[in-house]
C-alpha cells in the first residue's frame, strides 16, 4: 500500500507526489495533452491511464534489458511508483528520422532518414522556451558534468537500439523520442520521467500514420485511437 | 596591381571579386551596417574604411602570430586581396563575457564573465536565421568533419587568447567574436572572413561602453566614433 502525500511538482501531463510511507515519487499521469510548450491544450479522457501503461511497460522492459531506471511498480490505472530521483533539467531527443522542429530549424527534408541516430539536448526550462544547448553550454550552466553528459548520450542510444527493436517488432517506427534522466540516492544517474506517445514519434510502418502526439499537434486524428493501439501492440507481444 | 573581376558574392557587408591576375580574392568593405539578421540596417559612411583597416591589422597580427588566415595585403582604403577559400558555412562566436543573445536565450546574467571561453557553432544560413548547431548537427549536415570542428575549436581558442590580450594591451575587454574559416587550395582550414567592430564586441574598459555594432543594435552612440576609437588605439600600439 502507498499513501499519496505531499504534491511535490506538478508538470504539463503529469503529478508527482511523496508517499507516506517514504518509499519513493507517486507519479499521477493527467489527461492534459499540450503542445508548442503549451500553446495548444486539450484534456483526453483516458490519456493518463493509457500512458500510465505504456510508460510502465517500457520501464520494466528496460530495466529487464539491463537500463536501470525510477520504475518500481504500477499501483493503479493512473498512477506509478518510482524511485526519488533529482530529474537533471535536460531534456534528452534521440531521432532516427528527420521530422518536426529539425527540419524547420535546420532544413532537413522531411523523412530524412539519419544514418546515425542524432542525440540533442534541450535546456528543460519553460521560461526560456526549452532551447537546445550544446554540452559545452550544459557544463557553462552546471547542469551535468561533461562526464554525465557522455554517460546519457551512451545510454540513450543504447535506449534507442533496444526501443527500436522493440518497436519494429509490431510494426512501427520508432522515428524520435524524449528522455529525461535523474540522480538517485547512490548518486548514479538513471533513467526517469516517462516514455510514451506523449514524448514519442511513432509511425505506423504500413500505414504511415502517426500513433502520437502528433495527432494532436497537427490534428490529425483521435489521439486515443493512436495511443490505444501502441498500448493493445505493446501488450499483445508479451 | 590587381583587378577586379567578377563579382562572386555579395553578403551583407562585404563583396567579394574575382581578381583579373587571378591572384586571389578581392574583398570590398562595404559602408552597410546590419543588426538582427538584417532586420535593421543602415549605410554609415566610412565604415567599410575603418573595418577594412581593422581587419587588416588584425590578420597582419594573427599571421605574424602564427594564425593562418587568408589576408594577403591591404590594396586599398576599402579593399583587401586575400586567398581564394572555399567558406566553411559555420559561424564560429566565442565568449569570455555574457551578453546578448546568449544572456536572452539561456537566462544568464548580463556581464557574467565565463571562467572558460564558450566557443558556439552556428549553421551560417540567412533563410534559417543562422541557427544554432552543435558538433554533431555539424557532421549530419556534412558542414565539415569532426576533425575539423575540433581544429577549428582550438584556432578559436589560440585567437581568443591572443587578441584578449592584443586588446587587454590597449585598454579594451573582448567580450566576444565572431569567426568564419575557409578550406584553401591545399586542403587547409585557415581563418577568413573579416575580424572587426561588426564582428567583435569589444568594451572600454574604463568606461564600460560599447566601441562595437552593439552601439547601433541598440542606438547607444555613433558607431563611426567607437570604430575609430578601436582603430587608433591599435595603430598607437604599432
Amino acid at each position: 500500500m502507498f499513501t499519496k502525500g505531499e504534491k511535490l511538482y506538478e508538470g504539463k501531463a503529469k503529478i508527482i507526489y511523496e508517499t507516506l510511507e517514504d518509499k519513493g515519487y507517486l507519479v499521477y499521469f493527467k489527461d492534459t495533452l499540450t503542445a508548442g510548450n503549451g500553446v495548444k491544450k486539450a484534456e483526453v479522457l483516458g490519456k493518463g491511464e493509457i500512458n500510465n501503461q505504456i510508460s510502465s511497460f517500457i520501464f520494466q522492459y528496460l530495466k529487464d534489458k539491463g537500463i536501470e531506471n525510477h520504475y518500481i511498480t504500477t499501483i493503479s490505472a493512473r498512477e506509478m511508483l518510482v524511485e526519488k530521483v533529482e530529474i537533471i533539467p535536460l531534456e534528452v531527443v534521440v531521432r532516427n528520422v528527420a521530422t518536426g522542429s529539425i527540419c524547420r530549424r535546420l532544413g532537413i527534408k522531411e523523412k530524412k532518414v539519419f544514418s546515425n541516430p542524432l542525440v540533442e539536448f534541450y535546456y528543460k526550462n519553460d521560461a526560456l522556451g526549452d532551447p537546445l544547448i550544446c554540452p559545452n553550454h550544459i557544463e557553462l550552466l552546471e547542469l551535468a558534468s561533461n562526464s554525465v553528459v557522455e554517460e546519457i548520450k551512451g545510454t540513450a542510444l543504447k535506449i534507442n537500439n533496444l526501443l527500436t527493436e522493440l518497436f519494429e517488432g509490431i510494426g512501427i517506427i520508432l522515428v524520435d523520442f524524449k528522455l529525461e534522466f535523474g540522480i538517485d540516492k547512490d548518486k548514479k544517474v538513471i533513467l526517469a520521467d516517462e516514455i510514451s506517445p506523449d514524448t514519442c514519434r511513432l509511425w505506423d510502418m504500413e500505414k504511415g500514420i502517426s500513433l502520437d502526439k502528433d495527432l494532436f499537434r497537427k490534428g490529425e486524428g483521435d489521439v486515443l485511437v493512436g495511443y490505444t493501439e501502441v498500448l493493445n501492440r505493446l501488450k499483445g507481444r508479451i
